[in-house]
């Protein structure tokens, strides 16, 4: 029997990908999981974008461009400069989702063998898309203790290597929510510019801050256009993660040469998804007001639930949709699988994520689970009572 | 400024990409162009699947599962076991587009410095997977004489080495319009049996085959489901190549856990796409009849039009919808821009393919093209004429 690759031993499985049977297992017996593990949000689509695909009068569905449809380019251009970002229709190459401009910017940056420092934790599919890339992350740990702000800019430093090619952060982060300011992100800029990396900022939450803090984008920093890539989707802004769709942002012109051949061989990304991510661009502005409002609601909710849990501490977030809490309990995994098999409160419980999963440093996080604070209110609250029950019954068991 | 990839540097180049200057040279000198250059059918999305998406009702446009619906994968296994291919759901994972379930196949089964098989010419874009796989393409010489039916046995064997992994055909071809007999295909079987390597068959115009001839399947073969990996994509069956949806088939179970990582990390293909792929399942046979029966009738009016051409050579297609020419010219490539740049009848030109695009070997193919048939008949009767006029024009010039 052939032999599959060694990148495909290698390749990572989701972090709570283990705990599915027993979610499964879980609902068999009838009980209700509330999911606070996933990053896919209730909020609805705006109806402007599910319209336009219900009253598509497409004959033939065609190819687009490989760098998508010329107007969506040019409209999107419009979006990010009303945003202040000084972004033109050619520094755009739109992908099948944030996910393959990640790895469009990792192909067209480095070679197997070559180095990534990324802040963790971290998305977890960033190891996905750096094994499949034949890359090597090199993770530069930021902690619970300090909110998950930037590491100081000499741990960075430290790690640095001739293999090393690029940094990645995460702005705001998953799974951390944490917000970097601009004086970390300048901070970032002068250590790129003298290392002569690249900085690959994934800015797919861009629009989910709270309490008045602003995002300032790579796109922003002045003197480094030549290192600066920008990763964004429509999944999490529009909530259509569905439509798969996303873009590659740079003003280095080999760069996008580069992801354009990429681009190219993959013929092209999803017209019908297009279209609909094309009109969700005339979404009107009260649909974010009173969808980050909702955000602001379930992130007040939660955290002040969470920090009313004996033991449990939790970093609270800036953005995003997600924060980190360290449980006071001998072992998340454990714990997370537990709270599946063996719990249930008057028939409930709810799925986490274990946070070791984000951590690519062995031993780190262990304690310490993801929550993603994507279901309603209600949810929430039932969530973190039912948490604050498992904790005590688990630690007593 | 920081640098970019070598596998950047070296990812080709699709083989038309030089010529679209001179295409939009010859537009703006008011000339038409009948495009026989891509693969881009004119042919109608079937009603149904149209009909699928504008009647949606989709609230929240949400990932769907990383393998694709459960849905659409119980519904396609129904599909292949009609075609008289024994497929089970748990053999799919559905893929955006045919490209993505290629990336899959190699990751799932290639390293960087591995070396794959491919029988040339081939489709162009195998070279940008492999090079962004790290892959080393390794052709096998198959040649108009003889029709470019399969290269003996022994001219593969010549080329195995301890790094190959795998043999990559295209049935029927793209750019050859070549259908391997089953006699062929058991010949392959035989091969990577012997050697323990996998055997990838595109298959994505399984469907377009003329004269009474039948596609015969890798899935079809008794004694190499480990070894066997199918990639197909409704693209082309359904003329919905805009839709990107496609899927990998094997029934290896280590290959497809292997595959199902790589599906993971970027989490979903399309979902709106997949609404009308599953509902492009009920496609009436009438629909399909008639799609064959149009481009039976192009082939026909094509090659007996190319044959009247003195000095042409071609290989009749028994699939797909492209053939190869050998023209009376130096050098195809210059032909082909001269085509566009310094020729018309009429105010009428051509856009065709240079074939040694095609070819992974230096300087074969040089006097071949690919003319693709996805043009309506009139417009094919016009180009074949555009083309012997200049031929003889550019021979004299
Ligand atoms: C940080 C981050 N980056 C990228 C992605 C990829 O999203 P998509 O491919 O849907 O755009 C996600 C999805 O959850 C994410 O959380
Ligand atoms: C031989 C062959 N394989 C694969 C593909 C990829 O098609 P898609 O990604 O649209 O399924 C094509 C497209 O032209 C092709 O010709």
């Amino acid at each position: 029997m052939p032999k599959i690759s060694n990148k495909g031993i290698h390749m990572p499985e989701s972090p709570i990908r283990k705990l599915v049977p027993f979610a499964e297992g879980a609902k068999k017996k009838g009980h209700k999981v509330y999911h606070l593990n996933i990053g896919q949000p209730d909020i609805k689509t705006p109806e402007v974008a599910l319209k336009a695909i219900r009253n598509n009068t497409i004959e033939i569905l065609e190819y687009s461009h490989s760098a998508g449809f010329e107007s969506y380019r040019n409209k999107l251009a419009r979006y990010y400069h009303a945003q202040g970002l000084p972004v033109e229709p050619a520094d755009i190459i739109i992908t099948t989702g944030g996910s393959e401009a990640l790895m469009f910017a990792m192909g067209s940056t480095m070679d197997a063998g070559d180095e990534i420092i990324i802040p963790e934790p971290f998305y977890a599919n960033y190891n996905g898309f750096s094994v499949a890339s034949g890359v090597k992350v090199v993770p530069v740990i930021s902690t619970i203790d300090e909110g998950f702000a930037l590491p100081p800019i000499g741990d960075f430093e430290k790690l640095i290597t001739p293999k090393t090619k690029a940094i990645l952060i995460c702005n705001p982060g998953n799974p951390t929510g944490y917000l970097y300011t601009q004086d970390e992100i300048l901070q970032l800029a002068e250590l790129v510019k003298k290392h002569d990396l690249f900085l690959i900022a994934d800015e797919v939450y861009r629009e989910f801050t709270y309490d008045g803090d602003t995002h300032y984008s790579v796109m922003n920093v002045p003197g480094i256009e030549e290192h600066a890539i920008m990763i964004d989707s429509v999944s999490k802004r529009y909530s259509m993660c569905g439509a798969r769709i996303g873009c590659i942002v740079s003003k280095n012109k080999e760069v996008m040469a580069t992801a354009m051949k990429f681009a190219q061989a993959r013929l092209s990304p999803p017209t019908l998804a297009q279209i609909a991510s094309e009109a969700a661009l005339d979404t009107p502005q009260s649909y974010f007001d009173e969808v980050i409002a909702e955000y602001k609601d379930r992130r007040d909710t939660l955290i002040s639930g969470l920090n009313k849990i004996p033991g449990v501490k939790v970093a609270s977030p800036k953005g995003a949709f997600y924060c980190i809490a360290q449980l006071p309990v001998d072992n998340a995994d454990t714990f997370a699988q537990w709270l599946l098999e063996s719990f249930d409160s008057k028939g409930e419980t709810v799925m986490v994520a274990p946070a070791a999963g984000f951590y690519s440093t062995p031993d780190v996080g262990l304690t310490e689970i993801r929550i993603a604070y994507v279901l309603k209110k209600e949810d929430l609250i039932r969530s973190v009572e039912i948490l604050a029950e498992a904790i005590t019954k688990y630690n007593n068991r």
